[in-house]
């Protein structure tokens, strides 16, 4: 276990235990943890969840009860590890199990909240990693795809309860069309660009579960450099401070 | 006729003619007059046209033949006269109908672009201009809605040619679901935001009529003021220096 580092987001205080060789927390799971509205109490899920950055880091701000879904055994593992580690194990549980199945685990219409941060490449997408099968389908849709993704969390969210999501904005517009396909609504969205004068590269989306349709607000933006520097609101949101 | 003024957008040189009683070009025409990249020669829309403010300024820039479709007959008038005043008979063409009949004048899949700055307001909206019915029915989807502009746009247009939109963003998820339903796919939309730490409250949308997906480019946003004053490049599209 040579290649395990610790590691926290923001100020969480949650030590995430990650193997870099199979796959790490980024900026991406970062920003969603600072974006997403933690409920006070109830269930959450972190749909895709990997080796649990994102949901065994939420536990600092909620007492919700954490259930973290991933299919792949190698990354579940570690979150369990982290689990235990941080002496989670009464708030978090871990299910290691296909997204199919979740229905086993958790019960239809039960959950106050979702955070994903799922597979962006299609299956077709060229930059497919061979020689490391677990970063590929963590970051390829190679055991899910969007749709299912998106239905999965139309099946365990609440009504009018919040999916907080973090993707890429060149597939904004398949995303919100099977979001609405799905009864998921975007509400609130804000994008992230590395200069201010650059595309933007991330998109954070809250949406709720609603057959109504909803009005969205389009954020201010998140640079991460200003002048070849972190500027002031990227480093509160990565060192938390 | 004492209420009409002549206006220009930008540096097109065409002569506007402007009845402020009933509906003038504003912000929304301007931006996407600039946003829009006009093909040189073939068949141009301009669709909802309004006083054809977009649609005639464009023969600045291009020699292709532009329509202008437009249902209210006090706006055509205007348009017309524009289109005498600028000596543009032999480009531009005004078509005084419903959107719902625009094939009695184009054929299906024979247009190279089109422009268009649709009703922004469902019929619902509460803050529907009850005095002055020609202003009501440009900005509220009293005679046509979203789903039926887009509709017409997918009849009309070449596959693979270029539409470009203004609209609200607080619609964004509703319209590219839309668009998805009408095989038009956005390649690329930009941000309008009054000051950088505002919601968005315009988008700027360039979308093509394909069955492929595609990906999407989140330009850099527009911030119309910096400072309390108009910022360089809101200027340079307003004044057109």
């Amino acid at each position: 276990m040579s290649n395990i580092s610790k590691d926290i987001i923001s100020n969480s205080g949650i030590t995430i235990n990650q193997n870099k060789e199979l796959y790490s927390f980024n900026l991406d799971t970062i920003l969603l943890y600072n974006f997403a509205r933690p409920i006070k109490k109830g269930k959450i899920v972190d749909l895709c969840s990997g080796n649990g950055a994102l949901g065994l880091s939420l536990a600092s701000k909620t007492s919700a009860h954490i259930y973290l879904v991933e299919l792949q055994k190698e990354l579940s593992k570690l979150a369990e590890k982290s689990l235990v580690d941080n002496d989670l194990m009464s708030q978090v549980t871990s299910i290691n199990d296909d997204i199919k199945n979740v229905q086993k685990y958790l019960h239809h219409d039960s959950i106050d909240m979702i955070v994903c941060n799922p597979p962006y490449f299609t299956s077709k997408d060229s930059t497919i990693i061979k020689d490391n099968p677990i970063l590929a389908i963590a970051r390829h849709e190679l055991k899910t795809d969007l749709n299912e993704v998106l239905y999965t969390i139309k099946v365990l969210l609440k009504e009018n309860s919040h999916v907080y999501i973090v993707y890429r904005p060149d597939r904004l517009s398949e995303l919100f069309s099977k979001m609405s396909d799905n009864k998921i609504q975007p509400k609130r969205i804000r994008f992230v660009r590395s200069h201010i004068n650059d595309d933007a590269n991330l998109v954070l989306v809250d949406a709720i579960k609603t057959v109504k349709e909803s009005s969205l607000k389009v954020e201010p933006d998140l640079i991460m450099y200003e002048n070849d520097k972190l500027s002031l609101e990227a480093k509160k949101q990565i060192e938390g401070i």
